[in-house]
Formats: structure tokens, C-alpha cells, sequence
């Protein structure tokens, strides 16, 4: 096992009915900005039952944050914060709202000119205004970590942010939320979680044994509610174990003391900012194919996960690793979800060549949990992703 | 799945060589009590990595702290708090050490004339003196969670308390203090952290399939590293294994969103305080009769657990739940515990009836997950359990 600090502040409210605790959690003199998505939160209730919530306190809005949080739009929420001298943020949306908080929450204190340096500099936040979410969309863990990723339009960038300060004070769990979301999303957010699992999991053994069985226990628990949630989103118990796999998925606790990759994510946002492919379907596009490529490293993993979650039993460990790529790509397909970019845009030439230039121009040119991959190695995995 | 919150704000600072990152973690300016047990940190070079780490500060000492931590010796050493104008708590030690500074972190700012009242009348800690750990004896968890068992010799008795104030700032987990861990003590913190897991686990199912999974884990792995543990002390990968199962056991994870039962606890802190016997091993003691007792309300947990830690194919559910005890009491026998009371004396004749007693006194009256275990079954299974 590898050296770790791990500390995660958040406190997790969680369970049908919790929205109407918020109050206990925010300070009586706050100056709060609500912000929210598309407007989803005025059709499901949620938007209801928060303003019923923080009936005491005064109030701010701000709506419209798209799915890829974008830069622009924060900009103008950033003049809201400063010239309605805001104290506190809410987050009531999915990950893009979350995350375009915690940039809001950085910037909203960020001694510098242009905030776009927090992202371009990969500035550490150390302190941020204090935020709380009201999640409503599970999926990404936003809600319980302190990272963030912003997307700029008009240089087609997608760009990661973090640091100690950007946890949320505060995240409500409700999982009742999963009743009204579209399938198209619960589906994103099954392989938004599982690929967060595999990130910090398909490496190579470090003797780390318990991170190892807790994160095939969210693979396991995914597993056995995708067929469950797809069916029927009320299911309360399901849509609870989903909701807390998502979170529990991307909270920091599986990847302390082992290696991770994040090359699938890498990759993944440049298929975004290019195509705006939904960013859990450019993970499900490029999984087989790293895997694939890098088998011979991530092979005693990938076996010992084939053994595992999917019960196989027979084979050598070559043939056990091959058996867990095929597997997780099924369990994609199983939840709807195509894995080849051929299938999402007839567009696709040259796109691994770009994607390998991008993350070069980027200084990206050793990814991969060994820091070996080059940008010559990423055309040649996202081309077999075609 | 139950309503829960969860929030633990505890810094985890893992791995060798890293207590001497303590400084950063600690302000400046303050006036420190370094608090620790018998005396077998001078000797594995514990307390000299300690010092090193501190030589900046203005440090005062208070040691001999005994297991079971005794609030005659926890007063002498609330008076130094008192008298040196002390502002930050170091326990390093085992978690009768560190419950110790939690009870002081309690009561160096209770307002009340005698600080036994926070025990005697369960007052939840909501903000107490900042501490932090150096764990030098995994087993009870106490480095990452809230609680604390405080003994009185005097009258016997061993009571809890807690809240949210009660968090250690950080704690240092170097699995290299577990190579000079007297064997007994490792055996201890198998047994005790093992336990810690069935007491939030083997309880009726409520649809909470990751928590199950991640307890099972935590069991998987403990089975995994007994062997290898107690062969070799020093294999530092073991070890860490150890560590970091002791904590994830209950730092309040796998309890959230489930019912808890810690009736083996409850029960067993009576035979420690009567008898003496190691806290661990009153547990062993107990849970085979407990489980055996409440068999029919346990019973599709402990065939959950048969089937998936240990691995048990076949019988029907009251079959396979009679194996996962059988395995269970095996555990604990396979790392040199011994599970019945006539074991540990011969003077064990009227131990049920005056546990029962004790617990009926306390208020104690409706224990375990369901509230129905009067001190008419109390007495019953701890007769099982001579």
C-alpha cells in the first residue's frame, strides 16, 4: 500500500425528506446564491421544497448553468456573487452545477485579475466560499470531493480544478430525485460511476486489499442494480444503493494508497469538447480499448476483477483479462450505452490525431498510472475506439 | 436503506515515515500535552519520532494512561490541562489512550463542576480541545471516530460518550508500529475490529447492498491478513492491511444507513469490568451465544455473510446462518482467542444474572437492533456464553 492523507469534510445528509434539514446547516446571516441547471428543479419539486427550506433567509438565483459547465455563464454568475455581496452558495443540480459551483465558490475569493488562471495555472484552491448542494442527479460524486471541471466554448478546453477548500460544506441525498430523471442520464450515471471505479482500480497490485474489495464491492452493487433502475427509476431502495454508489465511487476513499489512472478521462473530456458527446459515453467509447492496448500491464487487475465481479473461474490470467474488458464493455451495452465513436458521429477522422495533440499541446505526454503513455500511445487507443 | 448523516472530518495521515509531518498539522502556538500509555513508546522508538517531529513546541507530558482508561489517573491529568494552560491534546497510543484525550478534550472545556456528569449523563460533546493521534495499536477504530469508553474503577463501571466535537484534528497510522505489538495485542485488534464489523453488520436486512459489501470486505480482508499477521509482524504489507481494516471498522461508514446492534459490546464491557478480561476477547466470549440466541431475527444476514465470506454453497438459510457462527467462533479460535468465559475464570457462577443486573440499573432494557432483548435475555446468553 502507498502513502496517503485522506480527509473529506462534507457532511452527507441523506434519505427521503432531508431538503427541509437544510437550514441547520447554513449560517442565519448567509447571503445565498441558488444555483440550479436547465429548470428540471422546478418541475420534480425540488425547487419548492428548497425555497420552503431557507424561507428565513435572503435569496439570489441564478439558473441556466449548462451540462460542461461553461466559463462564460460562470462569468456572469461571478458578477451576481460580488455585486449582491453573496456569503454562501447552493448547488442544486447534477455534477455541471456542482462543479461550476466549487469554480464560483474559488473565483468568488480569488485575488487575481482573470479566474480563468485557477483552471490555465492549475491553481489549488486552499479557500473557497462555503457552498452546499441539494444533488439531483447522480452520477459524477461532485457532491462529495473537491474537484471540478470547466469547459471554455470558444477554445473547445475542458479543464480540471481542485484543492482542500472545494469540498461542500454540506451535500443532500435525496434519493426520491431518481424518479425524474431521464433514462438517458441514470444510464450516464451508472457508467459515470463504474468508470470512476475502474480509474482507481485497474492499475497494477500494490497489496492494498481493502481499497481493492471495496471498489469491486461499488462494481458489484452497480452490477446488481443497473438492470433494477433502468426498469422501474422509483424503486426507492435501488435508486438509494445508486445514489450512494455514484457518491461513494468518487469520494477519495478507493483511490488512497493506490495508484490510479484517469487516462480514460483524459482522453474522454477531448471527446467532448470536440463532438460534445456526453462525457459518461466518451468513457464507455475509450474503456475497451485502453484496456486493450494496455493489457499487459493491467493484467493481473483486470484478472482479479474478472474473478471477482464477474465470477469467472476458468482461464490463465491473460485470458481472465481479456474475459473483464469484454465484460465491462457488456455491461455498457447492458445499460444502453454504445462504445465506439463510430456509433456517436460519422465525423470521426482525425480525431485521434487531435485528441494526441491536444493533450501534447497541454503537456499531457506521460499518462496513465505508470506516466509511461505518450501522446503516440493515445492516438493508437483512441483510433482503435473508432 | 435507512435516512442518514454522515460526516467525519478526521485528516488520515498513512504510511511509514510520516509522523514527522505532525508539525504541519498542529498551530504554531500551541501549548501541547503529549498523553501516553505504559511506556512502550520510549521503547520501539515511537516517542523519540514524536519529539523530533515537535521540537519546536512547548510540550508537556502525561503517560502512564492504563487500558481501560481510568478516570482517576484521566483527573491527574486534567489538572496538568488546567494548570499549564494546555490548548492542543496529542494522544499516542492505543485507543485506551486516545479515548482517554477524548474524554480530557471533553472536559478541559465542560462547564460543570464534576466532568464525570458527561459520562454519567451521556452529554454529547459539541466542541472540545483539538487533538490528534498517533496510533500505535490498531484495534479500535478510535483514531478516526467520535465515541470514547471511559472506566471507573471505583465503582466499576464502564460507560461511553461522544459527539461531534470528539473528532481527533488528525491521526498518524505508520503500519511499522505493528512489528513491536506484543502478539496478544494483535490477536486483540483482529478480534476487536472483526467484532466492530458484525455489531453494525449482522442485523436484519434493509436494502443497503454497498454497505453490506463494503463490511464484507473489511471481513474478507481481516480473514485474509490473521494468518500472515501473526506469523510476521513485520511484513509491512500486512500490516497496513491490519491498520487500515481497524479503522475503516468503525469510523462510521458501514453503520450509516443500517440498523446497529452493539449488544455484544454492551454486554461485554460488564465482563471487563467485573473480571478484567481484554476488551476484545469479552467479545469473542460472547458472540457465538448471542448469535446463536437471536438466531431467528439474524438469521438472512448471517447467511448473507456465510455465503459471501465465507464462502458457503449449500443448506438451506437456517443452515448456512448456523455455519456463519460456527465460522465465526472458528475466527476467533484460528487467531488464539478462546470463546467461553469458564476460559478466562473459574469464577464465572452468577456472572448473567449480575450483567443483567448492571444493565437493568443503566437503564439498559431493550438492547440490539430490534430494542427487544430485556435483561431476562441478557442473562440467558451470557449463561450460553459460560
Amino acid at each position: 500500500m502507498k502513502n496517503f492523507e485522506f480527509k473529506n469534510p462534507t457532511k452527507i445528509i441523506f434519505g427521503e425528506g432531508q431538503i427541509s434539514k437544510m437550514a441547520n446547516e447554513i449560517p442565519k446571516e448567509a447571503n445565498i446564491l441558488l444555483l440550479y441547471g436547465g429548470g428540471s428543479i422546478k418541475k420534480n419539486g425540488i425547487y419548492a421544497q428548497v425555497k420552503t427550506a431557507l424561507k428565513d433567509y435572503t435569496i439570489e438565483e441564478f439558473g441556466g448553468i449548462p451540462t460542461n459547465p461553461e466559463f462564460a455563464v460562470l462569468e456572469k454568475a461571478l458578477q451576481v456573487i460580488k455585486t449582491k455581496n453573496i456569503t454562501f452558495l447552493l448547488a442544486v443540480g447534477g455534477g455541471s452545477v456542482i462543479d461550476g459551483t466549487k469554480f464560483l465558490s474559488s473565483a468568488a475569493l480569488y485575488k487575481g485579475e482573470d479566474p480563468w488562471a485557477i483552471l490555465q495555472n492549475k491553481i489549488p484552491t486552499q479557500k473557497g466560499m462555503p457552498f452546499g448542494t441539494v444533488l439531483t442527479l447522480p452520477a459524477t460524486g461532485s457532491e462529495m470531493n473537491s474537484g471540478a471541471v470547466i469547459t471554455r466554448a470558444e477554445t473547445k478546453q475542458k479543464l480540471t480544478m481542485g484543492g482542500p477548500g472545494l469540498f461542500p460544506v454540506f451535500s443532500i441525498l435525496d434519493p426520491n430525485v431518481v424518479s425524474s430523471i431521464p433514462e438517458r442520464q441514470i444510464a450516464n450515471g451508472l457508467a459515470d460511476a463504474f468508470t470512476h471505479v475502474l480509474e482507481q482500480y485497474m492499475t497494477y497490485p500494490v497489496g492494498a486489499l481493502l481499497q481493492d474489495r471495496i471498489a469491486e464491492s461499488i462494481f458489484q452493487t452497480l452490477i446488481e442494480i443497473a438492470p433494477t433502475i433502468l426498469k422501474d427509476q422509483s424503486d426507492y431502495k435501488t435508486a438509494s444503493n445508486f445514489m450512494w454508489c455514484c457518491t461513494m465511487a468518487l469520494n477519495g476513499l478507493i483511490q488512497k494508497g493506490v495508484p490510479t489512472d484517469w487516462a480514460i478521462h483524459m482522453m474522454g473530456h477531448e471527446l467532448t469538447a470536440l463532438y460534445g458527446i456526453d462525457h459518461a459515453r466518451t468513457l464507455a467509447i475509450l474503456t475497451g480499448s485502453h484496456y486493450t492496448y494496455n493489457i499487459e500491464t493491467k493484467k493481473e487487475k483486470l484478472a482479479q476483477y474478472a474473478e471477482r465481479v464477474w465470477g469467472v473461474t476458468e482461464g490463465t490470467i491473460d485470458e481472465k483479462a481479456a474475459v473483464g474488458i469484454a465484460k465491462t464493455v457488456g455491461f455498457f451495452h447492458s445499460i444502453g450505452i454504445k462504445t465506439k465513436l463510430s456509433e456517436y458521429t460519422k465525423d470521426f477522422n482525425g480525431t485521434a490525431t487531435e485528441i494526441a495533440k491536444r493533450l501534447k499541446d497541454r503537456g499531457m505526454t506521460a499518462i496513465g498510472e505508470h506516466g509511461k503513455l505518450t501522446p503516440v500511445d493515445v492516438e493508437k487507443i483512441v483510433t482503435m475506439a473508432y
